[in-house]
This record gives C-alpha cells, structure tokens and sequence, in this order.
C-alpha cells in the first residue's frame, strides 16, 4: 500500500529555467518522509508518524543512499504534488523509503526515487534497530522498490 | 482586515541552531504573498489572488525593501504557522504587504515584517501602474502599516 | 573602515525571474557576516573573526532585526559578489552589521542591508555583553549606519 | 584525471542536526558541475567550462539521474570543500559526471555520487547532441563511474 503526502512546491524551488531545481526534489522528498514517519504531527497524522525524530528526540534519522530519477520537469503549481510514499525494504538498523512524484491532478508522473534511512539513538549518535511497533506500523506499506529505468 | 494564510515550516528551514533560519523567514513570507496575491490559485484562493504573476505571467512582482523584527525563535511545527498578512500602504507602481507571523495555534507571535512591492510589465521590464481591480481586491485589506518596535 | 568580503551566488539562489531570489539575499548576507566575525576561519580570516559561534560553541549569534533595499536585480555571476560590511552600532549585548552589496567587478551597487544581531551565551540562552575584546576588535570599523532611501 | 573544484559550504546548508542536510550536498554537487562545465567564468576557470548554459544561453542542462551515497556527516568548515569530478561516461546527449567529496584538508570522504546529465537546445527544448569540441575538452576526465557500496 502507498502513502499519498500532499507537498507543497515553494516559488523559491523553481531555478532560473523555471522548474524545480534537483536538489530541491529532494526537500520535497524529506517533507514527504518528515510527514509520513515521524510523531508529533496533527490530530490526522498518519498512522505510519511514529518515529521519535526532530529536535531534541530520542532518534535521529541519516541518509546513507539516495537515487532519483527525473521523469518531466516540475512547473510551479498552486495546488500541493501527491507524494506517494512506500518502504522497498526494512532490515536491522535502516529502511529503503520509495517515492513517486505526481502532479497535483496525478495526469503526470515527474519523478520516482528512493532513500536508505538509518535510524540513530540520538544519545549515542549510534545506529539502533527497527522497533516492534515500527516494524508492525510500516509493515502495511512493504511493496516493491522502485523500478528505476536507467542505471 | 487581515488575510490568515497558512505556511508550512520545512524542517531544512531550520538550521543548526535549530529554528528557522533568518532567511528562511523571508521565504516562509514569499509563499504566504504568493498565496494572497497570485491568481490561478485552487478553488478555494483568497478572494485578493488576482496579479497574473508567476512563470510566463503578465506581470513580475519584484521586492524594493523588506524590513522584519523578529521577536521568537520559530521551532519546527507539523501544523502550519498562520501569517497575517495585509496591506499598509498602496501608491502608484507598489504596495507595502505586512506581515505577522504567529505559532500554529496563534499561541505566540514569532515576527513582524513589511515588504515593498513593485509590480512591472513582463514585456519590458518596467513598473506599471495599480489596476483598477487590483485596489478594489485588495481595499478591504488596508491597515495601518506594521509598528516595528525598534529602527 | 569598511571589510570586503567575497561572497559565491550559487545556481539555485536565482529564482524562476532568472535573478537572486530576495530571501537568498539575506543567506548571501549570512554568509559575509559569518566570514566576517565568525572564529575558526583560514590563516588568512579577518582579524574580525573573533566570536566563537557555529555549532558547539560558546556563544550563538540570533538576528533581532533586519533590513534591506535592493537597488537592482543580481544575475547569476561566476565570480563571488563583493560585499563591504561594517558595524553601524554596538550597544551591551547586540550590534548593528550593515552591507552593501556589490558586482564582482564594482560597476553596481545591487542592495543595501542592515542586521541587528544579539550575542547570546550558548549555555543559558540568555544574552551576554559584547566582551573588551570583541569592542577592540570591531572598533576600526564603525561607521555610519546605513542610509536607507525609503523608510 | 578527475578535476578538484573548491565549493563553500554555507551556514544555512545545516540542518537542524548540525550537518549538511542531503539536499544541500547535492547543491554543492550543483555548484561544482557548475564551475567546472559552463562556460563564462573567471580567468582560471578550468578548460573544460565550455558548455553554453546559464541564463539566456543557448544550452540548458537537465538532471535526468542522481545517485548519492553519504558516508559521513559534514559539519560546517570555514575552508571549502575539495569536490573531485569527473566524466563516467558520456554518450549521444549526455554524460554522467562523477563526484567525490572531500574534507578541505582531504582527510575523510564525505561522499560519492553520480548525475546523468542532458544537453538541450534552448531554443527548442529538445535534447542535443554533445559537440566535438565538447567531448575533446572533456575526454581527458574520462575515468571509471563511481562504484558505489551498496545499491
């Protein structure tokens, strides 16, 4: 099953072609994941927002990987993209997080990608493993990694 | 009368002090201008989001003078920040768009701007005058400029 | 006496108008101030660079207030700006940083801006007073604050 | 032969956790890219800044594929970053360039990645192929693509 995270573009995305520049898909990318996985957030949160990151919490989530593959660039709209959001994989101390960006109506698909996310004990800066209830939380969301066209 | 308009924090407007850089306020400002100001906006967009702006538009919006005073350090927050946002002073080829930022539940101000807009024509390049339309829009939302508390 | 400082426009900085985005003025701004006073620079810092801010260090430097006029619009160049900054004002535990921006080969003056910036010790958040050292340090470049066209 | 290109990181590429936040590592990869292929810079810009690009060029360069793997956090350093790049391989209409980050002293890899890039016409937006004098200027940093840890 996949996450639809609406993610709004900013003005300031777009570079001077007037698409969103590269490196901005990819804080669109982390909104998507900031929403999708961690606690705290509004009463209609995500069931999935379980992680205890952020400031001051007791885990800190790292980037080990990343990949991404642009499809069609990204115009500046009003409306939010739909981030669909899924996990390729979960092992001891990381997860594989998988995206597909849509245009705000889904007639077009601008971009799929995927994040190797470690999870650290904030105290001791070291990896810690997947909880039980992480793991039963995200189970729901397990579908295949992104099938990437070109590598 | 104050136009509310929601704004979302993204956790890369933090930076290592851990609240919302300088900088990124600015930002946080541009979308909520964007969202009370530009036409072609969901179904829903203020009633004042008429400036055929934006890639490709008419008009360009450029920014002559911005002024803020910030009075709290702004965390991340999952809901949005609400902006206020009116209108303190319109003249010619410009207008002074106001701004008060507050917490998500309006529990605390964080900041206090204004922002000196100049329109100009997308063909040439060149200021061009209030429409008609635009101040009968944007009227209702004439306010005493913002107080800032020290200069 | 004022402090030139080099400061790289990136890429991204430019908005979709093809020109620094006005937010992304205040992080070129930062990053002079940061290279103007900050300690922990190359051998060849400015003898300015004296407090002891960034991450893990005894004192955080937060922005009260700002300010900026920008007289025209920054393309993207390949060499750095030329930033001239110095102080227009140190009071107890804050001092005003004024800028003025310049084309890399100085045939435009782009903007001009001014911080009030609060020293704060790192420990109990609370503000500190500006230390003997710093005062000595900084005195040779007092000037005139900046003077602002439209107010 | 891989070519070393010096890019500063700034303040506010922090995040909230103290560390380049991922989607400003590959803004520096931008910057590199920058410096090193398009044409237009400093008297020493390196012999390979040949592409046309930038605003009002007659080349855009599009992102088609970004792979990135970080191996260490980057905390903030006053001295810039050393970023190797070189080609992997370059095709009809584009070419993957490969990086290498590196402390300034080059004591520690930070990271490794990998962008294909394509070459449009600006005129008429559609891909072009890659110029003799391109691939004469470039063939020189041709070496192995990246070899990446994990994928």
């Amino acid at each position: 099953m996949r996450l639809p995270v609406p993610v709004q573009v900013r003005w300031s995305d777009l570079d001077a072609y007037g698409h969103v520049n590269n490196a901005a898909l990819l804080t669109l990318l982390e909104e998507a994941r900031v929403t999708a996985f961690w606690a705290g957030g509004p009463e209609d949160a995500p069931t999935t927002a379980i992680i205890d990151a952020g400031p001051g919490a007791s885990s800190l989530t790292v980037i080990a990987r990343q990949e991404s593959e642009y499809l069609g660039q990204i115009p500046h709209h009003r409306l939010p993209l739909v981030v669909e959001i899924w996990i390729g994989r979960m092992s001891g101390a990381s997860m594989d997080v998988c995206y597909e960006v849509h245009a705000p109506d889904r007639s077009q698909v601008y971009a799929r990608a995927q994040t190797t996310v470690v999870m650290l004990d904030a105290a001791s800066g070291r990896p810690r493993r997947l909880t039980a209830e992480e793991r039963a939380a995200w189970e729901p969301y397990l579908e295949e990694p992104v099938a990437f066209r070109r590598r």
